[in-house]
């Protein structure tokens, strides 16, 4: 389709030039150039195409950017930045010095927050909201556009009932699409449902209770309406919700059908939809995979285990339990406080809680893993997934701090497999019972180990060990950076002992007193900040015990890195094979 | 009055043994035996009080410990503790080795899960009613005792969103007091109060919106009505929520009339209820009122200046602020995750906020401090009230790991001032815009200086100061346990020199430098954990300059500290002033 309205677009002055009943042929023209820009480059796909003709009426509508418009999580966001000046480079997203995935202030005067966690729109708005009444703005408004799984997270309800006493000029549009990334749980979901079906009264509902104005429900796709409804919400004063009904992926047959796949398809064909399969024969499992099949194993030996992931079924591949199990395998929604109290309440009657969690979204709960599980050390297993830098999803996803915030809490077991093969074996140990709460750390994606359904062994808590052996230089690692080390000294390996400390805490004091004792340097490595990292703990024990080794630390600097591939992020910060190398021979 | 029944009680069997109408009486008893003794050992008064009848009626009625009972943030359970074993002890509350004021599992099989910070019980007792269920136990009641402060929390809504799509022998009771330690905010809270004076129909309600069964609302201080109640909803399947009607301080006049001041009141006449007023002339200030008296200084002078308080208003000071600008100081209830997001969305618009929040509970915002406010480098003010060990609160309360999660992330400046004029420097400075978000860690209660209201200056960020000058030993300290290490080496202080690290980060590494080419020794003192903490990040500089000093460091160690007074604990940490200067001799 010859895009004769978008190629005139560069900013919402030029959408604004527009009569609304162009603006249906806009949206047409808009789909298809998502869809052909995602389908080669990959990304986020269906949330975006649920909103194509929500963020075409908002920007039309309202008086962006000096009405402040929050997309929250912003995976939905790539219209907006198609309209906000970014559909020449829209094709660098996700890429190193491309723009970003997600909304990001210092990009663009229309990303007014940067986002990325879920939730935190009503809260960012109602702070520009009071910032413009106090200043004495009274027309501007303050928008924020937050799905049906987001606001069912409690700090969306905090920010609804903060904002409910307030006399502000606040539109929240609930995108109700019934999914996040998986399907959306709960009973405020079921509620949303009957308020769509129409069994519960509009009136006297949920959101009223809460001293907003409701609106809705209306459809979400119908361009004159959205265009009406917005007109008449732009100058309707105090805080008020919108409640359109979407569909995620609308437009591509196939990303309506298969809304879970096509939330982030990778590659497909723009014209069909049909994803482009890749072979994956002979390729090692994702570590996902290795703990969703590993829980599963484990789970139908033992009824004492149960599975929990707040929101993240499929990414975590808890789905498989979830399956097979679907009364000891819980999607608890995007409420990652909740998860972990609840694995902490069901610790205390002595069945053994799996709690899943991406690194970046267990920061969401850490007063919960310090407060409710680690004081009174009830064993919960956290399977902390995507630790370490996780590439195009940039600084909003990477787990980089999981160590600092989590070696310093008493009580804590942290350990870090090397592969897929040592995951399993940790899981197998943490279900047998450690009496303390653990945390494990594996990466998104692959790992190198094919074959790695083995039989499962015990693990010896604290126990670390040696993968090569020579003269020189002694390089201690942990996780799956492990891989990057072997690479890094290959060629020199008759000069370097490596050791691979699956244990972050604790330490295998032993060894590290061996290694302190037979080299006079040391470099650490890991995949995360160094700051408060495992190399900090190495140089802790150390300097304990009046060793006076040359120890340089190799991990995250103290800056956010942002968006990448793995390897390309991971020679930024020193730690690829390449940089590792370097670091080495500076001390050969 | 003769405790004939109370006196005859142990534990809840004994209870069980009287006749419901002995049980008022039993009340009275009860209600006088709190007063008594927390006329004279001091605790947590109005919240016991108000909760009297209900204590009663749940041991009466349900099968405790085999029914399971959690009370929401604990300080209410006073009458829980006395009736269920801990009579005779419970002169010891909140003492060095003796019982916690908090319930605490190791402390109590009626104590089923440790509480101290708000709004877990929801989650707990899910998971305990969830591990029921696949033991196959059908008949065992769950509770959840929850304040209407703590239900508004996010967390307790996502436990409840949970909840409400199980099947589990769950049953929450709404303890609406219209009061946390501050009086309850919030749309909720309008709402309720709504429901109660009848405005909004009892059905059709929020609760049930949630899909819980409600019952109620009930006068909470009616024992037959309570009895009767419980009765019926002990059989009664599935989640279920009775809103109940209490008074806080139900019983004792004064603290009736003054909830704020009588929820931990200090020592009063048991029997005429008057606050036994000390005399506190001439004392230095606390140091929340340096932080409430300067920001109310600045704000006038600033209009850009915002106070924000999660539902600590009177125990932070903002609520001098909050009385003179009620548009520009806001109390945002239990809510800290709000909190923090809140000041972020103000801080985009040129505002300039303090967020003043609790050491231990700003963990519960540890993620929107990371990616909505530092990741975006949006200048936050972070007031981190009570740092360091708070003394009787105990675990759940000391503020011991904020230097170890702070400092860890890109872009933050932290600070510990030492003093109360440093602090208001300290505010000053940072009102001046600093680029940067800045967390001003200080303690909880008075400091030292009495004339603390000098002229403001400037500070220069990451500058450090030397306090004392001496030969042989360096010993560095960040924020107010400086006053430990002055009176420490009063008796050797030409042979030590002090340092003052007011900045955690950044460091002042000119002068790390040169101390740490000038002394051999080095020794760091902290009020915060060890690991992770400000003398880590000494050893990290060290290590980074290869300098090979000896540097011990102080601090809290790697295991949760309990109550007692603040002295105490710093003894049996290592960081009083006495054992200062034992670790400071073994070195000389």
């Amino acid at each position: 389709m010859q895009q004769s309205f978008l190629s005139n677009i560069q900013y919402p002055s030029d959408l604004r030039k527009l009569s609304p009943d162009q603006l249906p042929k806009l949206a047409r023209e808009l789909r298809d150039f998502v869809i052909n820009i995602v389908a080669t480059k990959e990304g986020h796909l269906g949330a975006s195409l649920g909103v194509i003709e929500l963020t075409i009426a908002l920007h039309y509508i309202f008086d962006t950017p000096n009405d402040l418009l929050v997309w929250d999580v912003g995976h939905q966001a790539y219209p907006h930045k198609i309209l906000t000046g970014r559909k020449d480079i829209f094709h660098t997203n996700r890429q190193l010095d491309g723009i970003s995935g997600f909304p990001k202030r210092n990009e663009s005067d229309y990303d007014t927050f940067g986002v990325g966690h879920s939730s935190t729109s009503i809260s960012a708005v109602l702070g520009m909201a009071i910032a413009s009444k106090l200043k004495g703005n009274i027309t501007k408004q303050h928008i924020a556009v937050i799905g049906d799984a987001s606001i069912a997270s409690g700090m969306a309800f905090e920010g609804l009932n903060h904002a409910g006493v307030t006399d502000t000029n606040m539109l929240v549009i609930l995108n109700d699409n019934a999914i996040g990334i998986d399907p959306s749980v709960g009973a405020l979901k079921e509620y949303l449902t009957k308020a769509k079906i129409g069994v519960r009264p509009r009136k006297n509902n949920i959101i009223e209770a809460l001293n907003f104005n409701y609106f809705g429900p209306i459809d979400g796709h119908d361009l004159p309406m959205l265009l009406k409804t917005l007109e008449k919400l732009k100058t309707t004063k105090g805080p008020k919700l919108l409640h359109i009904i979407t569909t995620k992926g609308k437009g591509l047959k196939q990303a309506e059908e298969n809304q879970v796949k096509y939330h982030a398809p990778g590659k497909f064909d723009a014209s069909t939809g049909d994803l482009i399969s890749k072979d994956n024969t002979g390729l090692p499992p994702k570590f996902q995979d290795v703990f969703g099949f590993t829980i599963l194993e484990l789970a139908r030996k033992n009824k004492k285990i149960i599975g929990i992931t707040p929101a993240m079924p499929t990414g975590s591949s808890l789905k498989y339990m979830m399956k097979e199990m679907p009364d000891r395998a819980f999607d608890v929604g995007i409420a990652e406080q909740h998860a972990v109290t609840l694995a902490a309440g069901m610790a205390t009657q002595g069945l053994i809680p799996f709690c899943t969690i991406y690194s970046t979204f267990l920061q969401r709960a850490y007063d919960q893993v310090i407060h409710d599980v680690a004081l009174q050390n009830l064993p919960v297993i956290f399977c902390v997934d995507r630790a370490g830098i996780v590439g195009a999803d940039g600084a909003t996803h990477h787990g980089v701090f999981d160590i600092a915030y989590l070696t310093c809490i008493p009580n804590m077991i942290v350990a870090a497999p090397a592969n897929e093969i040592e995951l399993r074996h940790l899981l197998y140990t943490a279900s047998l019972g450690l009496n303390h709460p653990i945390a494990i750390r594996y990466p998104r994606g692959r790992g190198h180990i094919i074959d790695w359904e083995v039989p499962m062994q015990k693990l010896q808590i604290g126990k670390a060990t040696r993968l090569k052996t020579g003269a020189k230089i002694a390089v201690i690692s942990t996780g799956i950076i492990a891989h990057n080390v072997t690479k890094a000294i290959e060629t020199i390996e008759e000069t370097i002992s490596h050791y691979h400390f699956c244990f972050i805490k604790p330490l295998d004091i032993d060894l590290l007193k061996q290694i302190l004792q037979n080299y006079n340097t040391i470099i650490t490595v890991e995949d995360g900040v160094i700051k408060g990292g495992f190399g900090s703990s190495i140089l802790d024990f150390a300097n304990q015990h009046s060793f006076k080794n040359t120890i340089i630390t190799l991990g995250i600097p103290d800056q956010f890195i942002h968006h990448g591939t793995v390897d390309q992020l991971h020679d930024i910060c020193g730690i690829s094979p390449e940089k590792i190398l370097n670091t080495i021979n500076t001390f050969l």
